[in-house]
C-alpha cells in the first residue's frame, strides 16, 4: 500500500474527507467535557451547604435546604400509592379485618386500635391520633409512658440532650406532648457536622454494650442497618420509670429474648380474660432479618429498603423508604436476573405459606384464653393454672414476635415458620392440660368459640367502651393537639440557623 | 512509513525475523489443529457402539461397553464414603436413632427394619436382604407384593414387556425374586436405540394422562426430572392387586394427596395401637422439589444431582448420582457465588430447623398413638374414636410426607415448614379431644409415655418377635439368594448381543 501522503497527492478528496471527519470528531469531544465539567460543577453546588444549624436540630426542613434530594425523597414517605394499591391500603383497620386480635391483646391498649402502620412521614400524626395513648387533658393523664415517643421524632434526641435520657422516658406520654413535634428524620440517623450515620438513641448502644460490643467500630455497611436497628426491634418498658431496654442480654432468638424476660418474670400486661402475664412483641425487624438468608449475604437494611439512585447526575441513597417490592429493579434485580411479576409472586408465597399457619395459631390462642377464663369462673386454683398459663405465654409470644415483625415472613420465612411451629405446639399443649383441669370441674366439651367475627362485637366482648374512648380522643385531638403545636411552633423560633 | 518491502532492502534482518515468526505461529497453529482433530477422533471414537442389545437388555455393564465413561461413573454410586463422612454412615439403623419411628409404624412392616437409603448400586442387595420383605420360603410368601420391585431395576420394564403391566404387579415379592436381578440402570431412563430420555414406568404416564397432560410432549429439560420421577414420588398400591398408582389427580400438594386417598377411604394399614387407618408416604421428593425456588428457576434433578463434567476433552452428564453437597463446585456454585463451606452451612441450617419440630411432631404422635390404645382400653367406642382417629391419620400423614422425602427440607424447607405446623396442630387437636375422651371414662391425667428409648424396648413394646424375624431373613438369604441369582445367570445368557 502507498504512503498516505502519495495517496492524497491522487485523490484530493480523501484529505477533505479526514478533515472534516476529525472536525466532527472533536466536536463530539467537546460536548462530553462540557457534560463532564457541568456534572461536577452541579455535584459543587449540589453539597455546598447553604445553612449552618446544630446538632441536634429537629426540623427535616432545615436540613432540606443543605440536600434537598434526600429531603425531597424522604417526604415522599408519605405517599401510601404503593399500600393502596396492593396492600389493601395505608392505615388498614387490622382489628376489623382480624377481630381475634381484639382478644388477643384484652386488657391491653392495642385491642383499642391497631392499624397498618404508614412512612416516617405519619410517625407524629398517628401516635397523636391513636386510641392506645389516650386523651390526656383536664388532669388525666396518658395510660403510655412517655418512653412512647422514643421512636417517633428527631426531637427525642435534642430534648434527651437537654434532660438526660432517664429523665426523658420518665412521666405519662403527654408530658412531652408539646416537646415532640417534627416527625423521623434526618437528626434521627446523621451527623450534622459531616453526615456521617450516627446512632441518636440510647437503648441500642447500651444493649450493645452490654453484649461486650462497641458500636462505634462497626462498618458503615453495618450501620446501614443498626439506625433502623435503634427502632426497628424488639424492646420493653425496664421498671417503674419505664427506661427503654432491648432485651438482647441471651441472644436474638425467639427462645433467647422469651428467656431473658423469663428470668425477670417480666410481664407487659395481665390477660384480661385467662389472667396469663403476658409479653407483646414489638417489631423485632433488625432480629428476624438477621437470622434470614439476606442478612447472611451482608446485605444491611438500606440496600433494599433506600437502593441507590441517581437524578441530575448525582447519585444517592434513595430516601424514600419503602417496600422493596415497589422499586422491584433498584432492589431485588440488582442481585436476582428474574422479572419483577415473579420476584413479587415468590415474596408473596412465602408470607402466605407462613400466614395460613399463623393464622391458625391465632385461633388457638383465642380458645386457649376463653377456655383458662372458663377454668377461673369454675373455680380453678392459681397452682393449677400456673403451667397452663406460662403454655399461653409463650404461645403468644411467638405468635406476636412474628406477627409483630414487619416483613419478617420474608426476611426469614423459614425462620418464622419454625417459631409459628413451636407456638401451635405449646398452644395446643395449654388446651391439653386445660381440657383436663375443666374435666377435673366437671366441664368435659369444648368451650365455645365466642362470637367475635366483627371488631365491634370482640370489642364488646372484652368489655371496652368504645364509645367513650373515641368521644373523649377526639376532643383530646381537636383541643390539645393544637395547643401542643403552638407551644412548638414558638419553640422552635428560638434555634439558631445562620444562612452562608 | 515506507512501503514493508523498501524497509527489508534496507534492513535484511527484518526478513528473516518475519519469516521465523511465521514459521513458529504455523508450528504452534499445527499442534492446535492437531489437538482438534485427536479430540474429535476420541468423540468419534468414544461414541462408535461396540455392542448392539435389544431395546430392554437389563445389564448395566453391557450397555457400559459402548458408554464407558457414563458407566464408569455410575457405577460409583457404590460409593458411600461421603455419608460415611458427613452424614453419620450410610446404612443408617434409623429405627435404633429414633425408636419412636418403630411406634409410628407399628403393625406396619417398616417398623421391622428401615435404614438410611444408598446408593443405586445397592438397589437390589439392600430390597433382598431387608426385613421388609421378609423370608419367603417353605411354602411361605413374602408380606410385600411383586409391586415393591418396580422402583429396583431395568429387570422390572423387561419383564413387563413380556407378561403385561397388571400381571407384573400381582401376587407376592419372591414371585419376580428371580427375574428381577439387576440393580436401576440405564435401560431405566434410556432408549437403547438413540441413548435419549425415556419413560419406562407405566405408572407416571398413566398418572400424567389422568391429568390430561401427555407425557411425550415435554422437554428435554422436563425429562431429566421425570425420569427420576418415575420412582422418587409418593405412590400406592390400589386394590386386592397391588396396581401402582401415583395419587396427583386432585394436586401436589400433601392436602390434595390426602383429599384423594380420603375419598377412597384408602389406608395402607391399621395401626396396631390406636387402631387408625394409616397412611404411609412414600419419598414424595419430585413433589415437594417442584414446591421448591429451584424448581421455580427451571431446575432440574440432574442440573444438581446429575451435572456436567468433563474427562479427556468429553463433557458428558455425570452418572454418579449423588448429593449436591458432595460436589458443590459443580452444583451449586455454577449459580451461587458463596464459598463451598458456606453453601453446605446453608443448607444444614434449613434442614436443622425443619427437623426440630418434625422432631415434635414424632413425639405429639408417639403420644396420640398411646392415649389412643389407653382409650380402647378403658371401653371407647367406634364413633368416639372416629374423628381422633382421622385427625392421627392427617397428622402422621403430614409427619410421612417430609420425613419420607429425600432432600425436602433443603428443596422446598418453607413448604416442608408450613407442612409440619399443619401436622402439629392437628396431632395435638386429636390429644384435646382424647383428654376429653379419656376423662369421661373417668382417665383424667397424662397417659404416660411409654419407654422405647431403644430400638430393642420400642420393638418389644409393640409386640414384634425379631429374634425369630432376623433368623428367617438369615436363612432365607442363605438359601433362596443364591438360587434366584443362579437362574438369572442362566436367563441371562439366552440375551442376543451382536459384536459389531
Amino acid at each position: 500500500m502507498k504512503p498516505i501522503s502519495d495517496q492524497i497527492k491522487e485523490k484530493p478528496w480523501l484529505g477533505w474527507a479526514i478533515f472534516f471527519s476529525t472536525i466532527i470528531v472533536v466536536f463530539f469531544l467537546g460536548l462530553l467535557a462540557l457534560s463532564i465539567i457541568e456534572r461536577r460543577t452541579e455535584a459543587v453546588f449540589a453539597y455546598t451547604p447553604k445553612v449552618e444549624y446544630t446538632q441536634w436540630e429537629p426540623r427535616n426542613e432545615v436540613w432540606g435546604q443543605n440536600f434537598p434530594r434526600q429531603y425531597n425523597r424522604y417526604m415522599q414517605t408519605a405517599d401510601t400509592s404503593f399500600a393502596s394499591k396492593y396492600n389493601g391500603g395505608a392505615m388498614r383497620d387490622m382489628l376489623a379485618e382480624d377481630p381475634r386480635l381484639v382478644v388477643l391483646w384484652a386488657g391491653y391498649a392495642f385491642s383499642k386500635e391497631y392499624s397498618q402502620g404508614r412512612g416516617h412521614y405519619y410517625a407524629i400524626n398517628d401516635i397523636q391520633n391513636i386510641l392506645r395513648t389516650g386523651a390526656p387533658m383536664e388532669g388525666q393523664k396518658s395510660p403510655q409512658p412517655s418512653t412512647c415517643w422514643t421512636c417517633k421524632s428527631p426531637d427525642v434526641p435534642r430534648v434527651m440532650q437537654e434532660v438526660g435520657i432517664a429523665e426523658f422516658y420518665k412521666g405519662s406520654w403527654d408530658t412531652r406532648g408539646a416537646e415532640i413535634m417534627n416527625f423521623i428524620g434526618c437528626a434521627d440517623c446523621h451527623d450534622a457536622q459531616n453526615m456521617n450515620l450516627r446512632i441518636t438513641r440510647p437503648a441500642l448502644v447500651e444493649a450493645y454494650d452490654r453484649r461486650g460490643l462497641d458500636i462505634n467500630k462497626v462498618s458503615h455497611q453495618d450501620m446501614r442497618s443498626l439506625v433502623c436497628a435503634q427502632c426497628h426491634v424488639e424492646y420493653y418498658f425496664q421498671g417503674e420509670d419505664k427506661y427503654l431496654v432491648f432485651p438482647w442480654d441471651k441472644g436474638f432468638t425467639v427462645e433467647d429474648v422469651e428467656e431473658y424476660y423469663d428470668s425477670y418474670t417480666f410481664k407487659d400486661w395481665t390477660h384480661a380474660i385467662s389472667k396469663t402475664p403476658m409479653l407483646k412483641a414489638q417489631h423485632p425487624d433488625f432480629e428476624i432479618f438477621n437470622s434470614g438468608i439476606h442478612a447472611q449475604r451482608g446485605l444491611s437494611c438500606a440496600d433494599c429498603h433506600m437502593p441507590y439512585m441517581n437524578e441530575g447526575g448525582q447519585k444517592f441513597t434513595d430516601h424514600k423508604i419503602q417496600s422493596p417490592l415497589n422499586n422491584v429493579a433498584n432492589t431485588c434485580q440488582v442481585c436476582h436476573r428474574e422479572e419483577t411479576p415473579k420476584l413479587i409472586a415468590n415474596v408473596y408465597e412465602r408470607q402466605d405459606k407462613i400466614k395460613q399457619n399463623r393464622d391458625k395459631l391465632e385461633e388457638l390462642l383465642v380458645r386457649a384464653h376463653v377456655e383458662a377464663g372458663k377454668a377461673w369462673e369454675l373455680g380453678a386454683k392459681e397452682i393449677e393454672m400456673q403451667a397452663i398459663l406460662q403454655d399461653i405465654r409463650h404461645a403468644q409470644w411467638r405468635w406476636d414476635f412474628i406477627a409483630a415483625s414487619h416483613g419478617g415472613s420474608f426476611h426469614s420465612p423459614i425462620e418464622c415458620s419454625r417459631i409459628i411451629s413451636t407456638g401451635i405446639d405449646i398452644a395446643q399443649e395449654s388446651r391439653i392440660k386445660l381440657a383436663r383441669l375443666l374435666a377435673s370441674y366437671g366441664y368435659n366439651k369444648e368451650v365455645p368459640y365466642p362470637d367475635i367475627d366483627t371488631k365491634e362485637k370482640a370489642q364488646k366482648y372484652i368489655g371496652l367502651d368504645m364509645q367513650k374512648l373515641n368521644a373523649d380522643k377526639e376532643k383530646f385531638i381537636k383541643e390539645v393537639i393544637p395547643q401542643w403545636k403552638k407551644q412548638a411552633e414558638e419553640r422552635e423560633k428560638t434555634y439558631a440557623i445562620k444562612n452562608l
